[in-house]
């Protein structure tokens, strides 16, 4: 589990052969079942996740149970409750692997310890943290200036598997669109596609 | 206006005497008039903006001119057409100063200049990222799990004079509400202060 996680850090990062050591003996593996909460509502989030195999769910609940979901985190990349690990608060998302998953898990100390005695962590975080406002930027562009049928179209282009690996409340629930537009625009898709075609 | 940046940088970083002008010189001032664009669509961000007074706001325009805006910057934050700053491409945003403003603005190569020369300067920049990312995380929470009504609630609890501040088309814009129903909410709240009861 740990050359998966070494491989991806090695694109931003060069580190000595005991610097590795140092850097990836923080990183505890962590395996879920499908459906588990890692964090819940309220709770303070204590650790980043690596996902090695499988999907995390970043979601809100509201008073009448009704689930948003804010960010999904596949294979090869980090995800936690951000605002909560970064404010050390209690936290307004949970998170669920919502399929079973290989994890690599570090507690907000160790990160703090990696930022303070590795050279470029803090650099290699700053470009993470980059990408990752960039991508919140195209996902509040998507919600304030699409319609539905252009934030699946896009969803569609990105990350097709996407659409077939994870269950219809939950794709829905990521564009912020109804399960029934949702079976509406796929439905087109298939037509579009052919395999329906007599 | 060198000593208002100054002062709201000395809330993340310590540097000498000699560091500060050297920091300081790399900011050039630029005035601004009401609804002046800084940056065209499609064109590549060249600076970061600190606002020393005035009002920024970064939106999009779609095909048919309808306008939806990302991003509000007010006195005493930064702000820029971030991926297109960072990616160097060109940006889907445009930036517009909607008030007569008096900016420090930073050119892309002199940011790069500061995180090689300065010590600190890639901390401090790393904690304003977390800061900004998180503020996006909230906007995309308030937009996919919040009504407009709770979203109006939420901006005149954190920022009341805003909503006197800047035209109503604006602020409805940036709520992804109509302007109906932000004059709705506002005449709602009104009649709650009491301002026109008999």
């Amino acid at each position: 589990m740990h050359e998966i996680l070494k491989s991806s850090l090695a694109n931003y990062i060069s580190l000595t052969g005991e610097q590795w050591t140092f850097v990836l003996r923080h990183f505890k593996p962590k395996v879920t079942k499908r459906n588990e909460i890692l964090l819940e509502k309220e709770k303070t989030g204590q650790y980043i996740y690596f996902v090695v195999k499988g999907c995390l769910r970043i979601f809100l609940v509201n008073d009448d149970g009704q689930e948003s979901t804010r960010m999904l985190i596949f294979e090869g990349t980090f995800g936690t409750a951000f605002p909560s690990f970064v404010l050390r608060q209690p936290s307004a998302a949970a998170i669920q692997s919502i399929e079973a998953s290989n994890l690599l898990q570090i507690s907000y100390q160790d990160f703090q310890t990696l930022l303070e005695k590795i050279p470029g962590w803090e650099k290699m975080y700053r470009i993470i943290l980059e990408k990752a406002y960039i991508e919140s930027i195209l996902r509040i562009e998507s919600l304030i200036s699409m319609d539905s049928k252009e934030r699946y179209n896009i969803l569609m282009e990105e990350n097709p598997k996407l659409i077939q690996r994870l269950p219809g409340k939950i794709i829905a629930d990521y564009l912020g669109i109804s399960q029934e537009t949702l079976s509406r625009l796929k439905s087109k898709e298939v037509r579009k596609s052919g395999k329906f075609e007599c």
